[in-house]
């Protein structure tokens, strides 16, 4: 059986009316379910609907502050600090990159540090956002232990993301979003749940050995990217985001799904820069065309049909999914049916009618 | 046999004079030959005084320009840009880091992209200086083709790398500088060149295909870290030092071995915050000093003496060869010595007196 499609601006809109129904305002609402299917469009489905219901379960348990706003608490120079007083992560990442915004287009670039933040979704979701105005954004977060210092055996940094977005012209932009994790601790969840082996690089078990048991793997830690250097990229994003802002680092940052006692304290850094002081946008979009299509032309191996830039893969995706609905995997329609008739809304008005 | 062992001040004075007598101003030859021994003494061998011989080379090929100094294009807001003028990489690293520090102690951050610039050695000669002076700061540089991007088999990026220094209190500072391939090419030469296999997962040969022959795998490309996550900080990183600065990007950095028509055009990037915006230095170094601490009491796998901060395993090296003296190898020392005597100096008088 095909799986139920869904509109996606039907999605945007059931997942705002729970939200609003939970209590948050609703352009916040509307903008945390913005954040939600702009990653389901992406294919990105482990930071899509899927988080929903555990968002609501947060607002249920007092965990996210709903009344407050994101306050700066200073502004200098080029750079600026942001308190995100336990505010949704979408609420809190768009006024960091409305504030670092602002900062790049006075004084070329603009460094905007959050505390006090929750989960926000993917880094994309902001990325897309400053490319579509023609600017580069670097997006920065920290996230819940996961992954040990090469060498250790208990997990102490999160998967901590970073992204980076560069507008193109009539290219797809440059939008590298990763993990600093060889892969994300859902791949292993569900090879755990299908019994299937993982591969040797993605993760050790208790005794820091690599593992390829699923189960095991689960109990251990995840490996950073390319050994020591991932480690070293974990490290100085969770410095970044953590210790510079005033936010919580290591495993001080609270678990989206462990911790039912605190807030999660997330740091994250947006790093805004204005293409315009280097040379005009123009010109500017039209040497990333040219350079995408030389990398675009370099001789592919056997079976390869094409390379693809950093984000290209998620953005046919989501071009795909805008015109065909969004195939929601029947296990977050169940989970979603439910959390909707709780709130007195029905997820069925964004079943696509082909 | 040891190998010799020689003095760190010695050896400066040695490849300064090398490089003054090849024509470069004093005060340039001074900085260049610090920041190769620099390489030498934190063990970076790659980076270090086995650069020397090429750097005269491309001297007497009339391929770097001495005469010139670096020059600021444009400096507004909190970014500027400078054109190295095809100056020696360390003399336009160095012009490049002093306004970085000022632009980032006026604004609280400072982005300096540099365009016709050369090799300019190990990243983290820079990051320590900034460190010193309590200063955060990421360089960036591209370099000369040697990685595909993925699916591709032609080497299109070079080892771009990164480095982030962070100062501490007590404890050694952060400072993580990487290539972004797994391994460095020289380590495949290496292998080669003793004729043992390499890992799976550091190479491709011609046909695009993982190879552990490293014979095969020079021909091929190297592999960025992580798969295509490597690949799209290889890629972000030819883009910021690249394309945004006017400096040359992919396959149209020259190489500094194989290329004798063209300057080598490499564009670097250097990006300093001041802590002090965010909160007081001496706040900060405390709960730096914390944080390492923290990491360093996780506990490690069997057969792990203890866990390291990146840049700590050089800083150990530096610290006994400062005292111990620099174990340079033979084949160095045999090329330095042909090199010292044709500029008219004597590399003996740097050898360490027990
Ligand atoms: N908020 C958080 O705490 C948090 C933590 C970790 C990850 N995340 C999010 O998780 C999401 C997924 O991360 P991930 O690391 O699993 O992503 P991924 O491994 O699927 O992709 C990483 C990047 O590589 C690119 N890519 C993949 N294959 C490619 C190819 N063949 N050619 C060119 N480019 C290619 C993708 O476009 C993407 O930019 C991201 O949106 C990230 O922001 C969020
Ligand atoms: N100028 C250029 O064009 C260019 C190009 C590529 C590389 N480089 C330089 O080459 C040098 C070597 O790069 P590399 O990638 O081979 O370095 P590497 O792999 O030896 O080390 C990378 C980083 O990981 C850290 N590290 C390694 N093992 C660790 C451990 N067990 N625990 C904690 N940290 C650990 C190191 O301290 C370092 O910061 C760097 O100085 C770099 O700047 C320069």
């Amino acid at each position: 059986m095909n799986p139920t499609r869904f509109h996606w601006k039907g999605l945007e809109q059931v997942a705002a009316q729970v939200l609003s129904c939970a209590g948050a305002r609703r352009e916040d609402a509307q903008l945390v379910a913005q954040s939600l299917v702009h990653a389901d469009l992406r294919g990105v489905e482990s930071h899509g609907l899927s988080r929903l219901p555990i968002y609501v379960q947060r607002i249920e348990a007092g965990l996210i502050e709903l009344s407050l706003r994101p306050a700066l608490i200073v502004r200098q120079g080029a750079t600026a600090l942001i308190d995100g007083k336990n505010q949704f992560g979408a609420v809190v990442g768009v006024a960091a990159l409305d504030e670092a915004k602002q900062l790049a287009r006075q004084n070329g670039i603009g460094f905007v540090g959050v505390r006090h933040s929750n989960h926000f979704g993917s880094c994309s979701y902001y990325a897309e956002q400053a490319v579509a105005e023609g600017l580069i954004l670097l997006v920065l977060s920290n996230a819940p232990a996961s992954m040990a210092p090469t060498g250790g055996i208990e997990p102490f940094f999160g998967t901590n993301p970073i992204a980076v977005g560069i507008p193109a012209g009539e290219e797809p932009p440059f939008l590298l979003d990763m993990a600093t994790s060889v892969a994300a601790r859902g791949k292993i969840a569900l090879a755990a749940k299908q019994g299937t082996p993982i591969p040797g690089d993605w993760a050790i078990d208790a005794d820091g050995l690599p593992t390829r048991d699923p189960t095991k793997a689960l109990l251990g830690s995840l490996l950073p990217i390319g050994g020591a250097k991932g480690y070293g990229l974990a490290m100085f994003i969770d410095i970044f985001c953590g210790l510079l802002t005033g936010a919580a680092v290591g495993p001080g940052v609270k678990s989206l799904y462990g911790n039912w006692q605190h807030p999660q304290d997330i740091g994250h850094v947006f790093l805004c820069i204005d293409v315009q002081r280097f040379l005009p946008l123009e010109t500017f979009r039209k040497s990333m065309d040219e350079y995408i299509r030389q990398i675009k032309s370099v001789p592919t191996a056997c079976g390869v049909a094409e390379i693809l830039i950093p984000g290209e893969i998620e953005q046919r995706t989501m071009t795909a999914r805008k015109k065909d609905g969004i195939p929601l995997p029947q296990t977050v329609v169940e989970e979603l049916t439910k959390l909707c008739s709780a709130y007195g809304t029905d997820l069925s008005q964004a079943v696509c009618t082909a």
